[in-house]
């Protein structure tokens, strides 16, 4: 009682600094990047800024370092470059993904040595053989917008941190005439060995050059240009170009191209630069990147950070992260506050800036675009992220998600194949992943109120890209209701998402008074009851014939048309009617019963082997939260009459799949999905299906909160004898009226006001 | 004196239909642009605008076409895609050199077939295993601007036209359901099989795609962006890519990418378009070329193109060729008009348009940039151009010589490493050949007035360029005085038109009142001396250590201190300076023996084995005029005291070297240097030293001519009693006025006025 008095004063006292200084309260000392760095969670230690286009980042190992030339299929544990288990770092590059589950980007590696020049990074096992460095966890800080490490094998302290579009880097060397600065344009992460199509520099002095690097991996047709400025003047530079075929052909004899020439294009480039550094020398980097050109690589290097030193740079991209975490305010535990702020974090990493300076960017086209009234937006793992991420921004971001969407138009647009977004990056469809989640976000926004583009053009979008019939299975879905599973590996995902997703086709058509449209769709929605078996209760693979597939095992995950799932987590996939649903599985009863088995059940082990997405750390019972299907599952208890187990489950699962620690997630987390569960369900709800304006009520976690909208009002949210064995909700008040049937509405919480939560160790049946 | 009478009657009237009715003659009936595509002249038939960026023309082999997959090293006869002597042709592609000794090129080759779609293109043993197809030269017409042959094996008349940057295409057509047009974008002519490094097609409907091509050949980085529209909606469409990684990697199974998928991607692409077609009907292709984007490609396409029918577009252009053919009227024989206006075509196909319609292009820099207030120009052969391609430009298109040099200065200031153009193409540096000719071309356009940049600017960047030390020699060319032979394979070609080069630059600067500058760089023109050798007589490779190197024979050239050239040819380069050579030559009569011996010596054929560039059919006795160090120097005897002997010789060379027939050309027309040399020794002068306002007068060829100048004026040349045997000249008067000294001022050309030769059959000693 105490604790929580002194909170709820040092809580008025925020809240009273908030309103009337309009200063912000220092949060990010409770973000942790270090989060997710073990195992599964696929995130990164390093330095970036809100949603900016630069994730300057250190690597333990990626597909390119192996000593002799062989590259690792297992890059998967790779995806962000960055592993807490590893004990070498090979450098710092410039582009991460954040908790992905495929590979991509690398871009830039930089890297600092002393002693004999090495361009090979040598391996884990043998880092004495080449340029990387041994490093412990104890010399490492890692921040909001700053990381730092001490490379054991120089004694050089490395620093970075990062402006939207710039990476910044501050090296302190001991006293010697061999400090070496490598760039490895060669360095990449992705699971082919020929990712590398092209690289270009060009020396602009002795102090600077400008180039591009052009890749073939993930994104097929990928170009990142840069423009690197030291701070000081390197002595010597230097190429090891392996692919000798580059250098002049026939007239290597008018130059010595390898060294201090400053023109140097190639497949396999590798770049060092020499220095003769003081004891405590410092030399810093800045390199910025462009989708566009050279020339707007060093425009926005210019423009943001050669007027500011590195010290600055991190306190100004601290402030930033700092302002972002401002959004909510909350209270609880301190471990809460550290798992909240850093899902805050994560959430608030990607999508990612991609729109140089002077709003010129890449179009899906290949073409150069400038952005007239938008900030243009790439990275969008939409499987993932139409689910809670973006309605979380709905929520707490609604101007950079309206922009997110003007991006997605944009990408329609320029698109050949006249779809919206999938799984896109660096202007480039990576079709990754069921479903056509884009409408979902589409329908989000608009219905909540939150996008200022051309609606009707948005429901247009959405229309064709649902139509378009030689896109996994689309044609077989619309003439069947279904998708024959000898058609399609993930038959039954597809057939599932395409149903949702055409229930929020169907909202947005009612929006805007399309009655036509609206009808269709919401047919097509129906969709999951053809696949849906009767016999045994589970979704299930049918065949063309339309029997379902025999030899089915609701535990399977391989091949058995599902995808990041298995029919025990996808059966209950209907957020668009789980009315329905429950009629289907045979009523409330027999429904709660399912839901229990599900997150009760032990997994056999031999459920793991089969695949690399699904691990034990993030299941409950034979619930995944790892992966997304099921992630509003825990929620369908309140339609089943029994809105205590969801309160139970929530509970248990923000407790059990979120730590404060390196493993600390149960999952990849999948650009800030993972995240944005933590943030809503600590917050007492959630969105069950995005396209309505409705909120599943679960339980908070917190004690309290306060959701700084961007309308101006301000959304409380107190949960009242808040205790961790109190996860039951014994009543709750709306602005002091009760709230009923566990849901709220978007638009009553963004007039702003109070929830009242009363928390009780007793479920209320 | 029949034939002459009536063709001074005709002259008279051609005259007066020029000037008065401000009407051009129909000139392009004599341009035969077959001359010079058998043997060694390296032109091309296909079809091209003046200086235009796109060459769209047949290719009769190149390197990518072997079944096995090997390539072909001897690429050097194809390296404008077509030789006469062959059988079969394997398509169209929209970019060629005309004439060079070196490979690139070749881009976006086009084919029409019909029946069995097969996109290998066979052997020329084999065509019927691809896609090639056998012709006939019966069937085949070359125009200025027009292209048209039979392709048998398909029963397809294949036309082309081209406007300055859009390839056009009429395929006609039998009656088929089986007509296929075949893109082939792996083609390309270079000598690596490994030169495609990317291409990217996307569809914008079932007419029309845009994409580019990437390829690291001669041009080390470079890219060449496409738009390309059919005149009819293709049936279906497809690719053979045969680089499969390339195809989106794991997710194959979304569409089927290999037929009507609208974007493709690879390093090795292959697209085929299929059409029903009636017996006759033709399908029309426009293929605008860009250095920029798609985009500009597609605006290119669209200002120049799509209005205009192939008849207009064909018209247009031969309209265009056709008065700039005017520039210059002649009377003479019917072979030497076919000559003289074939020469004039070839002369204006290059250097080539580098810019988009609007104003865009690719710099040194890969960066893009807009010519503010000039026409940016690309292909820059200058070892070859300046020597009297330039020259004639300055006589005859100083607007475009303006032009070329601005595009010169550009490459300097974007190019990294400040240097003025070697042999640039393509915004890449190939670094091909002797000397650093720029200086030469901005010497001589300044000098003459031509030249609206900034002189003292030009002037810095010749210095600039002439002391870059770690280039090709430069460096201990400045500290020695010559080249050590065992630095430099082509040591002493290096130093002797470094020497002329700073000669010229000497010229600018005194020219521009820089005294100093123009003493130290007329001490470094002396530099020759150092290569001469008083013992042999001869320029001879000479050693770090001072002395001449052993085993040396003036007939050698393979790795000997010479390039394209032996020290026979090479002996004579001192064209700054004739008199000094004369001196240390031993004085006017043993030069002019020596002189004598070099055009009436005996080749062994062993001469002809070591080196593919020189050609028996080049060769006039020891001179060697397929090459063209030596182009001056026919016309040494002037200084000599025996300016009869300069007349009999220019007019043997003129005779025997030059024929209207496909192997009329003796050596590789290199971008019409060989052409230029032609047109002005015909018209009786040539510019011994470029950067000098003197010509030095030879024979007339011709009887009569006008140069028609952009000043406006007029200047006339008539031979009197000219005959084959004719070959002296008796008397010159200009206006009247004896011409004395065989050296006529480019100053005294430009006021216009009457330049009469006296020719006789005896010469005047």
């Amino acid at each position: 009682m105490h604790i929580t008095k002194l909170s709820l004063t040092l809580f008025t006292l925020i809240f009273y600094y908030h309103s009337q200084a309009q200063k912000n309260v220092k949060l990010i000392s409770y973000v942790h990047p270090l989060i997710g760095t073990e195992k599964m969670g696929h995130t990164y230690p390093g330095a970036a800024s809100p949603f900016g286009a630069v994730q300057l980042s250190p690597e333990t190992d990626t597909i390119s370092y192996d000593l002799n030339g062989k590259y690792n299929h297992d890059v998967y544990k790779y995806c962000s470059g960055y592993r807490y288990e590893d004990k070498t770092i090979i450098g710092f590059s410039h582009a991460h993904f954040s908790g992905t589950g495929h590979s991509d980007l690398g871009d830039f590696l930089v890297m600092p040595t002393v002693g004999k020049l090495r361009l090979n990074p040598g391996t884990a096992t043998h880092p004495e053989k080449g340029y990387r460095s041994r490093f412990s966890h104890t010399d490492e800080k890692s921040e909001a917008g700053y990381y730092k490490v001490k490379l054991n094998d120089y004694n050089v302290l490395a620093e970075l941190t990062a402006t939207p579009r710039v990476g910044v880097h501050r090296y302190t060397f001991p006293k010697t005439d061999q400090a070496h600065i490598i760039l490895n344009l060669i360095a990449g992460i992705y699971n082919y060995s020929d990712k590398n199509i092209w690289t270009y520099v060009r020396f602009i002095d002795n102090q600077s050059l400008t180039g591009y690097r052009q890749t073939n991996g993930w994104a097929r047709t990928r170009t990142v240009y840069f423009a690197m400025k030291f701070s000081k003047a390197f002595k010597t530079y230097g190429q090891q170009n392996n692919d000798h075929q580059n250098i002049y052909k026939g007239f290597w004899r008018k130059f010595d191209q390898n060294k201090n020439f400053p023109e140097i294009a190639g497949k396999q480039v590798r770049l060092y630069f020499d220095f003769t550094t003081q004891q405590g020398e410092a030399i810093e980097i800045r390199l910025a990147i462009s989708p566009v050109s050279q020339k707007n690589a060093l425009e926005n290097l210019e423009k943001e950070s050669t007027h500011l030193s590195f010290d600055q740079i991190r306190k100004q991209t601290q402030e930033d992260w700092n302002k972002e975490l401002n959004r909510i305010l909350i209270e609880g535990t301190e471990d809460q506050k550290i798992n909240f702020y850093t899902a805050m974090y994560h959430a608030f990493i990607s999508p990612n800036l991609y729109m140089d300076s002077n709003s010129e960017y890449r179009g899906l086209d290949q073409n150069i675009h400038k952005a007239a009234d938008f900030t243009n937006y790439t990275t969008f793992s939409l499987w993932d992220t139409y689910r809670a991420l973006h309605p979380l921004f709905n929520i707490i971001q609604p101007k950079r998600n309206n922009d997110m969407l003007k991006s997605m138009m944009a990408h329609y647009d320029q698109f050949s194949m006249k779809m919206l977004p999938i799984w896109s990056h660096y202007a480039n469809e990576n079709w990754c992943m069921s479903g056509y989640h884009s409408v979902s976000l589409l329908a989000d926004a608009i219905i909540k109120g939150n996008y200022n583009g051309d609606a009707e053009a948005a429901l247009q979008a959405c229309i064709a890209t649902a139509n378009k019939r030689n896109y996994e299975g689309i044609g077989d879905y619309i003439d069947k209701g279904y998708i024959p599973a000898e058609n399609n590996a993930t038959s039954v995902s597809n057939t599932l998402e395409y149903a949702y997703d055409d229930w929020a086709i169907a909202q947005l058509a009612k929006h805007l008074g399309k009655t036509k449209v609206y009808h269709q769709f919401m047919k097509r929605s129906e969709n999951w009851k053809n696949n849906f078996d009767q016999h045994t209760g589970f979704m299930r693979p049918r065949l063309s014939n339309g029997h379902f597939k025999k030899d089915f095992n609701p535990l399977d995950t391989h091949e058995q048309g599902f995808i990041e799932g298995n029919s025990w987590n996808y059966s209950f996939f209907v957020p668009q009617d789980p009315h329905a649903l429950i009629q289907y599985m045979g009523g409330q009863e027999k429904f709660s019963a399912k839901l229990d088995t599900l997150f009760f059940m032990h997994l056999p082990d031999k459920f793991f082997a089969k695949t690399q997405d699904i691990t034990r750390e993030g299941i409950v019972g034979g619930y995944i939260h790892g992966n997304e299907p099921a992630h509003h599952v825990a929620y369908l208890y309140n339609w089943s009459n029994q809105a205590w187990k969801t309160q139970r489950q929530v509970r248990h699962i923000l407790e059990k799949q979120y730590k404060p620690t390196p493993d600390g997630l149960g999952g990849n987390d999948d650009t800030g999905q993972m995240s944005a569960w933590y943030i809503l369900s600590s917050l007492g709800f959630y969105p069950v299906a995005p396209g309505s304006e409705d909120y599943a009520i679960g339980s908070p976690a917190i004690e309290r909160a306060i959701l700084y909208l961007e309308n101006g009002n301000k959304f409380e949210i107190e949960a009242l004898d808040q205790k961790p064995e109190h996860v039951y909700v014994r009543k709750i008040l709306i602005n002091g009226k009760e709230l009923k049937n566990f849901s709220l509405k978007h638009s009553e919480m963004m007039k702003g006001g109070k929830l009242t939560f009363y928390m009780s160790n007793k479920p209320q049946y």
